[in-house]
């Protein structure tokens, strides 16, 4: 049996696997994010509590973060600073005394999705989950993309517009910085200065995605804005995937889709526009069926066959 | 022995390679665009020339468009429309009784660099071909990477700024549309518009890359900041590139590469900054070992290794 370990950077979730990669038991617990010694011994805890119940195989960790697949060592993992430069799997080993698998949450959540979720039977599919930021992970030929050190497949800080606006990894036009949960945020209240009158001038403080979405609901016009322009850049941002992968499908998922059709049709629209029209017809824009335990059983399945 | 033929929009090359993927023998003709049956005549003549001399196991021939891999027809080819939706491969074996593989000429470029080239014994590369427009290619895990339809490598349609400038495809900002021989002339012609003293006043029109280069060696400022702000695009989008697929090798060729040190020096900066740290150090920029032969020595490749 598996165990699948979905690192967030406030909550880590953890489930085993059965053989038909259906979740048996799974529980969510806090992360620690600002020393190393308190998180690896809150994920032995986590782990050991499932051992306890069940025979367990082998661990696979889903981390917010590049995963080199030389060294196995996370080189950076902007939400979770402790973890950078340490090889985790050796550390978590060493704990729990079973065989440890890492690797990117959303390359974890691709995996997912490939094997037993929205794109099962595909050779060739994106995975993006929209959250606080914009995870990927690629499909290519049947399996997990991951390039020349582990890094690849990271495509929430492609630049999609030069003269955009800052991004939290210290550049300028990501696409993260439009489509993500704080492109939202940020887009309302870029619309919200010019004077609009909107249910959103009337919500109590942090504004949030989900809010935005319950304004989009109820009628609110800039609501429902700010997730059609949102969706224009991330159609956009699809169809350059279509065009350079030739993709079969673009799984979406994440926190902001869960709220997702203002957002969903609009993208589709976009990106019909904007990609080849024959790259186009091959690929699918759905949601994700897994989420939000897609890095979860991820995790839990490359433990199981990257052996 | 295999023949490789690189059908340009003006100009048809074909070479016969040798068992150590050398050219052995080669010639250039004029393309026929406008009508099939006179584009197919001519072919079917220079490979007919060539089977006089030696025996040909097959003929590989790159073309400038979309080919399906599960059809093998063009599905669209902008610079030589009388090609769309032509099998090209059952045409051309009918008429010259050998067997006939087609593919999308920069893709052709790409392997001919991964087996023979700059890439020789890589992994990951993507081959962009700087001519009149943007052509590329990608080797992926030690194969041509072709999608879900054989689409897939094309990136020079990426939108890069979606204000950008009116692209040939219909779209606006693709990146051929500042990253290109044609959009080097433009940004010139920007340049001179506000009534800059430049030698490139003083050109007998048309105004051409090569021109501006020529005047960026003879050091006119305003060639110079042409070739750097294209250089500036190009690195923008090597370092997309980078960040997506961890490339160990981005490998340039083209005619506007041949006149590149202005232009390669700025790309490289531009990538570093904008690309993740781990994943610029794993990925060399290069200039093309093979060009100008590397669509023809790649469609010659290819005939022999795709059975």
């Amino acid at each position: 049996m598996y165990l699948g370990l979905d690192i967030g950077g406030t909550t880590i979730k953890a489930g085993l696997i059965d053989e038909e990669n259906r979740v048996l038991e799974s529980r969510k617990v806090p992360t620690v994010i600002d020393n190393l010694e308190g998180f690896i011994s809150k994920l032995t805890e986590v782990i050991c509590d499932f051992q306890k119940s069940r025979p367990i195989d082998a661990v696979g960790i889903g981390v917010p973060g590049l995963r080199s697949s030389k060294t196995h060592v996370i080189a950076t993992s902007p939400n979770i600073p402790c973890l950078a430069n340490v090889n985790l799997e050796k550390m978590m080993a060493d704990q729990v005394h079973l065989r440890v698998v890492t690797d990117n949450d959303a390359n974890a959540g691709a995996y997912a999705e490939f094997v037993c979720g929205a794109g099962t039977g595909l050779q060739h599919l994106a995975y993006l989950t929209l959250g606080t930021g914009l995870g990927s992970g690629l499909i290519l030929n049947g399996s997990l993309y991951t390039g020349a050190s582990g890094y690849g497949g990271e495509f929430g800080h492609t630049v999609i517009d030069p003269n955009g606006r800052l991004c939290a990894c210290g550049k300028q036009g990501c696409i993260e910085t439009v489509a993500s949960g704080t492109g939202i945020v940020t887009t309302a209240r870029d619309k919200l200065r010019t004077g609009r009158n909107s249910r959103l001038n009337e919500i109590a403080p942090p504004l949030t995605a989900e809010k935005i979405y319950d304004a989009a609901v109820r009628g609110d016009e800039t609501a429902r804005e700010v997730f059609a322009d949102t969706g224009h850049w991330f159609g956009l941002a699809c169809a350059n995937l279509i065009n350079l992968l030739n993709l079969e499908m673009i799984v979406i998922g994440g926190g902001v889709m869960a709220s997702g059709e203002f957002l969903l049709g609009k993208a589709i629209e976009v990106a019909r526009h904007y990609a080849f029209a024959s790259s186009f017809a091959d690929c699918q824009i759905v949601q994700s069926r897994l989420w939000p335990d897609a890095g979860m059983i991820g995790a839990a399945l490359l433990a199981r066959d990257r052996a």
